[in-house]
């Protein structure tokens, strides 16, 4: 019999996440894991001994697909960072202590840079007090931030919400007869393959967004406003898209521009605002056009109903590899995506070592930033476009896409 | 042989607006007329003689199921209010002219109130000058505030996409651990059936929103405080609807209540924020925890990858029924749609005199209102739900939904 089987996820959901979650429990029932606990939000759910029993809620194959069409964090998430050992034993001691309750040999992370770096600390030290218990990462996050791996699950999603919502957006502004602005204000601070990604949406029935800001460069605001004007005398609707993230060479987010003394209302609440706002309150002064800002907000991060069946299935692969390879004695790794064919797109998995990962981010190549700093290139849109191939029909019920809630906390 | 017809969009998108065009485009040909022509940007590009021939476009059943999955105005819109005609009789004068000079005897006007108003001026204007050429409206906005028709094509799609976001947003809020507010801002400044559709997404796996501010009811702020703060005492994750048109009794939109003389940037612009947002930063501000607004904005009305089945077939209804009532020589009506049975789920078309529906706007009934002021009853949800039903798979190419653009502007 194997050892029992802890696994949490933590930092910010996407659209599938959970179905690493299945990978994870599938592949570990299939292997003969007796006992698969789920840590409810994450280490700090684990450290107040907050667990279910995944048996008790995935009973039939209908319940891991149903899970694989449930975007957000099924077991909840956290943003909490492990103390170092030498400085707070007591926190490793406690998840030392719970997980030898639970009889638990095999410990799985799905999360970002952060999550790879307690799955890191926690298998140094169980090193240090001679644990045999392994502890692997598996890599989610829309933002593709991470090292090593050819890309994040929960990219290609996000990705293909994108790409699909600025593609009906495109349409949308292209109704009146009249000079107008769109503004697609896209998820990353400091990293811009989701921004870059609205190129996918160029094709023969649209002409994409017109220009593309990345965090990667710096924001230059009189060359924006000299190129919004130039493109504005040969075609009436602009649609651009920003990262959230842009920000002037002086390393400013264009987003802090608004001096917030000035900006309170009459109860003196200061009010925020993001950068697509500010830019389009800009030119609508200046330029005299109407101007709009949209948001993608969490929603581009959870949109399970339009997930590339591509990422749902490398989502699910990498957390089933995680557990293959632990069983097979690894531990401190991350699984890695390799790409080892582009045309056709193939990708297969391996471990990497976690020291190498944790806490690194990777940005998108200079090369594969456009030369008019204002788009992406082929290498970029080659590199995209696999993975954000094919859906996974949600289940449907009276209208809606159906999803999978645990039966502690139904909501 | 049937005389020429000619079709325009007009007023805001929809997802399903192109289906109606699809209706009375299918349903003209079927008839045996021999020309459908389509005005580009509505009767304002009647008027500077812009028009395609659909025929060019509409090649195979390919195209014609593609138009039903394209979302926004195919032919573009506009928002032109046409003149009396006792004031300026030179516009009345152009578009017989242009109508004669094309043959067209049938004239279709696919939209809300205003492009009722259209139907309405052009219909007496043609009896007083004794022309027989025939004038009918399809109706067609996600407001669904046109008088005499049971609902409008447009709102079901529309409602389909918020209640399934709204279910997404929620699962999103719930991830983390602790005290946070999310505001969900909807469509619909004067009517909140769009707003009220969030709740549909209450459910087995879905508590849906913890609150409803329609702008049929007047927003007390105090109340809304109050409100928040006893919900936030029995969970941590609250999730609110609120229309963009929500007010205060005296009147003033909640977005209004910025001192917008102070609201201004480094450069003296004027800066614009929406009512979610200004009440996230109340509530961030006086109870001290995350606070979120998100803007549905436009993609709310263009989202054809969730549209609704049902809607799209009612769109299509609408616009075929359009052509048969004028052939069979009605004038001057629109198409309504009438549920002649709630359970199962059953709607007839009729014809509706224009003069009784132009100008009108149709608020939700005071008794489909929660008592509570904050939610919608039963009979809300049960009028709305059975307009979200089913899905029409989008045609995916590359990953993305293929939409059809005319030839004459790529786009």
């Amino acid at each position: 019999m194997i050892g029992n089987v802890i696994v949490g996820q933590s930092g910010g959901p996407t659209a599938v996440i959970n179905s690493s979650l299945a990978g994870v429990y599938k592949t570990a029932k299939d292997k003969g894991v007796k006992k698969v606990y789920g840590m409810l939000n994450g280490i700090q759910g684990l450290l107040e001994e907050r667990y279910i029993e995944l048996e008790q809620e995935l009973k039939s194959q209908v319940e891991v697909e149903l899970l694989k069409r449930t975007p957000s964090s099924y077991l909840g998430s956290c943003r909490y960072k492990l103390p170092d050992a030498k400085d707070n034993s007591e926190v490793y001691d406690k998840i030392f202590q719970v997980l030898k309750k639970l009889e638990v040999e095999y410990f799985f992370y799905i999360g970002g840079n952060d999550s790879m770096d307690t799955i890191m600390k926690l298998s140094k030290y169980a090193a240090s007090i001679g644990s045999n218990i392994r502890f692997m990462g598996v890599p989610k996050t829309i933002d593709n931030d991470l090292e090593a791996t050819d890309h994040t699950p929960g990219y290609g999603s996000a990705a293909k919400y994108i790409a699909g919502t600025t593609k009906e957006l495109i349409r949308d502004s292209l109704v009146y007869d009249q000079k107008n602005l769109t503004i697609i204000e896209i998820m990353g601070r400091n990293v811009g393959w989701l921004t870059g990604a609205a190129a996918l949406s160029k094709g023969d029935d649209c002409e994409g967004p017109d220009m593309i800001f990345l965090p990667e460069l710096a924001f230059d605001m009189d060359d924006f406003m000299l190129k919004l004007e130039q493109l504005q005398k040969v075609k009436k609707s602009v649609v651009i898209a920003i990262s959230e993230g842009i920000h002037l060479a002086d390393g400013r987010y264009v987003c802090e521009l608004v001096d917030r003394t000035k900006y309170t209302d009459n109860f003196g609440h200061t009010l925020l605002s993001g950068s697509g706002n500010y830019l389009a309150n800009k030119v609508s002064t200046e330029f005299g056009c109407k101007a709009r800002a949209i948001e993608l907000n969490t929603i581009q991060r959870s949109a399970s109903h339009l997930a590339s069946l591509v990422d749902i299935n490398e989502a699910f692969l990498v957390g089933g590899a995680a557990v293959s390879a632990a069983i097979a004695g690894e531990t401190g790794k991350m699984i890695i995506l390799k790409r080892i064919s582009t045309s056709p797109y193939q990708c297969i998995t391996d471990v990497y070592d976690i020291n190498k990962i944790a806490n690194l981010e990777k940005k998108i190549p200079a090369g594969w930033i456009g030369e008019d700093g204002i788009s992406v290139t082929n290498e970029f849109l080659d590199y995209a476009r696999p993975l954000i191939q094919g859906e996974l029909t949600p289940y449907m019920v009276d209208g809606l896409p159906r999803h999978l809630v645990y039966s502690k906390k139904k909501q």
